[in-house]
């Protein structure tokens, strides 16, 4: 039997301009609080930014069948979008008006297999160390129990403002 | 103005049956030929598994607004997704009948930007060790020009048949 | 001017025979108390086994010249060697006797130079995941002001006794 | 019975000086050549820059006692080292006069156990990606019959001229 799935998303263009006229804080808590479209890949893949402070970032996914890989379990890139967006977004609440940032690496160690029998789990981004010209974050994903599921360390370039 | 997709999936648990009783290359062969359903989330994400030969795996992705991040580019998690799907299969197309795999981890370098413009990016999974225990996969994105926008390292367990 | 140094060291084989007889925290409290010899790259390199606790090691290094890469700081190599020693011993420390373990991998961010006039330095190895057949340990590298020099994760396979 | 080792270097800040006044390949083939002193740490670790070209690197060692960990194998820290040097030259080999580099990160995969008994290995410092602001080098560790004992990648920071 098939299983189908709808989702909807807004442009991302109004987002990514929002993104450029605000405080990368101010902008976060305006897409968790809903006051801005959240982005299509959180629609796509389910993923929700519950908390946001300056240099900290939680994400949440409950896993669902969609997620799945083709050996049974949650895919090792689902994961990857939750804790890529928690690192990315903590690294993101510490920018001034003006900044912008890319990420240049995400290094992930899956621990344990993640499954719908899992229920919702938690990315937790940790801003670990924030230069002039890179910043370091760390991510953390637990289930309910906070049993550490997987860790991630994320490195982006900071993007200094147009003189 | 609001988008939305609809995808639609089969019960994992017939392919994730079907792992177990295939050799890793033959499994795979039969999910590239349709023989098999692709997993979940391939069909979220819309991953296509292009080429796969002992050793070697190719998937693509036709980015679209709906892998958009916040700040107005491709998610990393997706482009996560494709790595981790062409270094996994790698690995898995190595396996012979009943011995199973886990990803242990998995290393990304983001080097250029990726967006709807880009167009389709392919990822090369190929396998550059295999011991008994571990295995290593290296996994390259590239767009239509050969261009490098990512590279990918993940290292996997090797679980053997029960005695 | 030319300087040199000279260091000494005990045959490493009885170094590697002890630990194969005790359990992993017994061995390095043994090493960290001189009562069995400090392995050779302890001499080479000068990095000092300061800390050891089921769970936990710290290695320090007061970074000399002989230290030094072409571009005027320490060399990354060293930082590596600590952080290596540092989540090595960590995971070590978990082993009961007879239990082994291999280093997998190991992933550093460097976030600020080391050079002489940085001071000791210690590198700080805590295990975040201890599984039945791998293990996660996080270093942290600190100098006397516990500003975050470099951070470091290192996955090991646990190689359990020959039954 | 105790054995020990005595080696010699140049005051770093020489070449330090020296490195700034140079484009990238004409240091790095200066050094290979002889006609500048080697970094301390190559003194130290008995390492060898043996080729460079643009964009290529190559450093040897033979394994000795000295490298030798608490556990009967050639420390991971010394394998960083020439794989740190390898990727690191092979950037810096790549960069104009005036032109900086600082390493953000290594991550190795350890594939194979390293001995005195392996003879001389050599790492090939290769460049990936070599953007305006960031560049990605993949270095390879190889034994004399060319198999693969470890794997790892490093990402630099460019640092351009000052204006």
């Amino acid at each position: 039997m098939g299983r189908s799935r709808t989702y909807s998303w807004e442009d991302p263009a109004v987002l990514a301009e929002a993104a450029q006229s605000m405080s990368g804080i101010d902008f976060l808590r305006a897409f968790r609080d809903g006051r801005l479209p959240g982005p299509p890949v959180g629609a796509a893949m389910e993923t929700v930014l519950e908390e946001v402070e300056p240099g900290h970032a939680v994400f949440s996914l409950v896993p669902g069948e969609e997620h799945y890989n083709p050996i049974g379990s949650v895919h090792g890139g689902v994961l990857a979008t939750l804790l890529d967006s928690a690192a990315g977004c903590a690294v993101q609440s510490t920018l001034e008006l003006g900044t912008g940032y890319t990420t240049l690496d995400l290094s992930i160690k899956y621990l344990r297999a993640v499954t719908t029998e899992t229920g919702k789990i938690r990315a937790i981004g940790t801003v670990r160390h924030r230069g002039r010209r890179t910043a370091l974050a760390e991510a953390e994903l637990y289930d309910a129990d906070d049993r550490l599921l997987a860790h991630a360390t994320s490195s982006c370039l900071i993007i200094p403002p147009r003189p």
